[in-house]
């Protein structure tokens, strides 16, 4: 029986902890739903209440006392109050010495305040610990089993043990602790819960903005055009004649710009024949988006292809073929089949087809659950090779579209070229630079500069430490 | 080298643990994954079996014994044998007493028996200590590495200290483990395997009743109708016509179900004046299964949006072109534009395929790995706003579809409207009261009371604490 | 104050661990990412460099300093070098004697070395113990918070007390770890980064083989048996009418091979009598990869679909429409409408919906967070009923698509039978199979196997055992 009672002491540490008592200032929505985790989790749960005997709301198990009393029992107070209260812990200062304060708290916008709430705490009560963490977790997922909400608890602090504590208390509940590092990160945390999509910003705006502009080109180049010249009225086509020019060019566009950056990163390796040098602003900021620009291409290629696909039910098309069926017969003319034609069209359709699918395929793998089941290597593989396979299919099936017509005077109508001519220019740069950038003699070079060479002049001061480079991030 | 023989000693009960001996109690395939698993794991395995001579199966490096015998070897013995022979253990009492029994049993139906296995478990051999873990884990999630499955234990019991061994096994298997309370918890625990689609149930449940209301109504209207009054037989427009009426009004009627328990809630709290009293028992099952609503619905959607692209190829459709055509030639008539049913077939296709790209984004979305990476205030966004919007449109593309019929009596058939019509009956509902919540003086009146205010009357008893409110939960 | 000091002191291990000082060998990418993720964890970082001078991209807060410095002030030594360079460990291994070293390396290649990293580490500093670790995280994921990157350490090594310290690190980090095993299993983990869809290789070849086959096979029976025949020149058709034959075709029979396996277990277990033989080598493979051989499938099925839909816009199509159209106007023809044909195309249609989107769903819950989320028995429901009833309705939709064409001799070129008859033969064969298994007198015996039974023969010694089996496995 000796052996039991070893196993059973072996946690000194963790057992206690889970039979100790954590405290929980303010009883409102995230207070409770705490304390009912921690009571499941088998912690004992003290809330500090201004107004003790009011606990009609709170969890069965815990108990109710003043703030005073209630820090008492516990060594780790959850303060969950809002910041424009904290005032009152000034008058428990003595009773706080030593303890640990997680601020849990968060603010209504962003720069409300010159110094985070974890801080201003701290600066409150400079006798207690302040840990700042779960301000990224709601009530709701504190409720829920959590299968489907964020179960990670983002973390800092300045001491190192205060931190393990509130580690220990979120895996107790089931989440994953990530430290972020001393108090001063605290602004950032509490940050994280007021952000709105921050990554898909730039990439919207390009959106939007490269989508009102071709909107405009292509109704003056057909509805406005028209009524000025011959005087009729086309525009009904706007709703899905024009949106159906506009949606594949901004995803043709958007797509190209996705691995515009990769290219000029590599050109700029290339340049500067190092990889250690830090690329200028702009080009970090557009390389972080890229996923996000891509997925916005996505979105609207498949606007496109619905809109493709829905042209054989629409009124206009119906009457436009019955309407020329209707004059070959009154001008019994014979109706001839061209050859080329049908080879355009086929290749032309086909060639989108291969290239949506593929996208798609290049979108599921962005998915956080796919791509975290892929090593490095086959990320890159499929972001980077079937990507630019991708966008050499979209350009051709575009090259398609247009076939002959840039040839044709006809088709610059007051001067201005079919949208589809502007969508091409980015796609062709980028694959140009691709083409640059994979010759056999530069892709050795680049693949050189990416595994830590660099280039002679530089190589007398760093060459026996770039050897230690790590091949995962070539 | 002082400091060294610290570092390696500083986690002394982690370090025996590993070094500890595992039992397991049945040889059957869980037995057998989970002790290989462990045995990769650092951890020495003992099974006992009946016949301790045949153990052919079982993984290199385990040691095989009697119960009895192996009981003595370890602290923690995994019980992974059936309900039905718990009663062996019975002659084994003496020599489980102290040990911690871990029960991973599940039964083939839910309520076979009055008491949970684990809690029979424990009235059985009372001298130990017994903890529900591992029964939510399949042998194959054991055996595989486990990327593609479930990797969350989920532990209950009564004691802390044996939890915490049972936590710290889990969690060196490479498992997640979240405690769920005491013992009593196992009946519920023991029904998760059980579970098929809980909350997919009603949803599922609400879709069917509909179809098939939606589906007999318009074979009358349409089918039935017209053998009787004209006594022509249009049967084969069961396949996909009238499939592509059934299918857009449900997913309608479904999405609008989806958001009106959230507009319903809104109200209540505003005719409350409170947040803090709890919603009828229906309102709240129906909120818990609002994503599934959503998702059944853009299953709809999508079902529709096939069937509708489908349109062009049909052999009927086809027909009536050609013989519309015919029918022109053959009465030498011109065939006029119109300009106004253009306008209105564009825009009835474009609001529809907009309002379906915003509902598939509204899909994607909730995707457990998806909604994982967003914050409270970006789920909020898209789920709420956009969730909006996709009713918006899709209620606009309706009433496109309809247009001027509602006015026409002939569109009356047997008195009975067309059923598109009655699908707009509960989104324009949802919209009309989601109009009035967000005037702004009601807007102001439900954020306050979601911000935790509460109506005068009752402000007297609760008015401090509701300020200690978490903003998270707004 | 005094229950402080204790909750404080309660954790002796981790805290001492946390103000541990970890060593880094190499100032490499993967060396300066790790140094940055410690330091933000707390802990303290020495790099040991031959040139400690320069450290000017080092993160701030770390020390610089000679190996054999940097070795004495820790326990723990991240060895970030290439393997090639492991030479220069030799002279060190004195400074190394009794320290854990944590070998992170990859190799560019497979089967370059003929052992492991590691263990060639390992046999060069027999004083010191290896642990192979975090060679499958990236730099990238040590850098970004990680919410879309691979958080798994997978961790090998002789000693567990080592390999605790690693899984601790790693845990700080905010990584989670497997343990997986002993040093032998390093050159597995070196591996890992290296493969490249080792799971797809086989559903891809066979996908690329029948594509291809099939291909010719349509090839040869349309466009060169027109040529020959008629001297006619339809290779137009090879763009979307041979590739809309070659997807559906290929996508239905990968999708019943993906159920094949299963069946041939089943018979294979009613045969042996038992579910404890180990089965072929061949079809065990064949079980591993069935998920990618239905998703290959899918994709397909998704080509067939964006083909079919796209037939209405072909130039093509709207000539031969056209064409019919005036043909009929020119010989005065009736057009009768034939209500079987209505039938048929829109029973076919009709039918290819519902599979595909019945087949998309199956794709949906095959995603790793969706298949997470779902029980044991509510995966095997979605796997295995619907799927069985996605390839029934793909099987009606062909057998509907061919009609009574099987009947005609005409479609018999050069005695080839169509190639759509050819793709029903392995949906058949495994309908008939699952048929027979789920007759209730063989669906009984398979169950009762399958819960791990044997027959009569065998029972005599393994009965007792059996008794013990999982239901979860069943």
């Amino acid at each position: 029986m000796k052996s039991d009672s070893i196993a059973m002491m072996d946690h000194p540490g963790k057992i206690q902890n889970k039979q100790d008592t954590v405290c929980i200032f303010g009883t409102g929505d995230f207070g409770r739903s705490l304390g009912l985790c921690l009571l499941q989790s088998g912690y004992n749960v003290v809330y500090g209440s201004r107004d003790p005997k009011n606990s009609s709301l709170l969890p069965k198990g815990s108990k109710v006392m003043s703030h005073a009393a209630a820090a008492h029992e516990a060594h780790v107070i959850f303060v969950a109050v809002q910041r424009e209260h904290y005032g009152f812990l000034n008058s428990l200062a003595s009773d706080l010495e030593g303890k640990v304060l997680v601020d849990i708290s968060n603010n209504v916008k962003r720069g409300l305040y010159p110094e985070s709430n974890a801080e201003y705490l701290s600066r409150l009560i400079p006798g207690a610990t302040v840990v700042k963490a779960f301000n990224t977790i709601s009530a709701w997922a504190l409720q829920s089993g959590g299968l489907d909400a964020n179960r990670q608890v983002l973390i800092c602090g300045d001491r190192a043990d205060a931190k393990q504590l509130v580690v220990d208390i979120a895996q107790s509940l089931g989440f994953t602790a990530l430290d972020r590092g001393s108090l001063r990160a605290a602004a950032e945390l509490e940050d994280v819960p007021l952000q709105l999509f921050p990554l898909w910003r730039l990439p919207l705006y390009i959106a939007t903005g490269l989508s009102a502009f071709i909107f405009f080109y292509v109704l003056t180049r057909s509805v406005i055009y028209e009524r000025v010249t011959n005087g009729k009225d086309i525009a009904f086509r706007i709703m899905i004649s024009l949106a159906n020019k506009v949606f594949p060019i901004v995803s043709l566009v958007m797509l190209s710009l996705c691995y515009l950056p990769g290219a000029l990163a590599g050109l700029l390796q290339l340049y500067n024949g190092t990889k250690y040098r830090r690329f200028p602003n702009w080009l970090d900021r557009w390389m972080l988006c890229r996923k996000q620009l891509g997925l916005v291409a996505l979105a609207f290629g498949f606007l496109h292809v619905l809109y493709t696909l829905v042209i054989p039910i629409r009124y206009y098309v119906r009457y436009r073929i019955n309407a020329y069926v209707l004059t070959l017969v009154k001008d019994n003319k014979t109706y001839e089949f061209d050859n080329t034609a049908a080879w355009r069209y086929d290749s032309y359709y086909s060639m989108g087809i291969l290239g949506f699918s593929l996208f798609l395929l290049l979108g599921i793998t962005s998915l956080p659950s796919v791509s975290n089941s892929l090593n490095w290597r086959e990320f890159r593989f499929v972001q980077s090779k079937l990507g630019y396979i991708t966008l050499l299919l979209c350009t051709v099936h575009t090259f398609l579209y247009g076939w002959d017509r840039f040839l044709k005077t006809t088709s610059y109508k007051w001067w201005m070229p079919p949208a589809y001519m502007l969508s091409l220019v980015v796609p062709c740069v980028v694959l140009i630079l691709k083409l640059i950038l994979i010759t056999p003699c530069v892709d050795r070079k680049v693949t050189r500069i990416r595994q830590g060479w660099e280039r002679q002049s530089k190589i007398l001061v760093n060459c026996r430490d770039t050897k230690t480079s790590h091949p995962l991030i070539a």
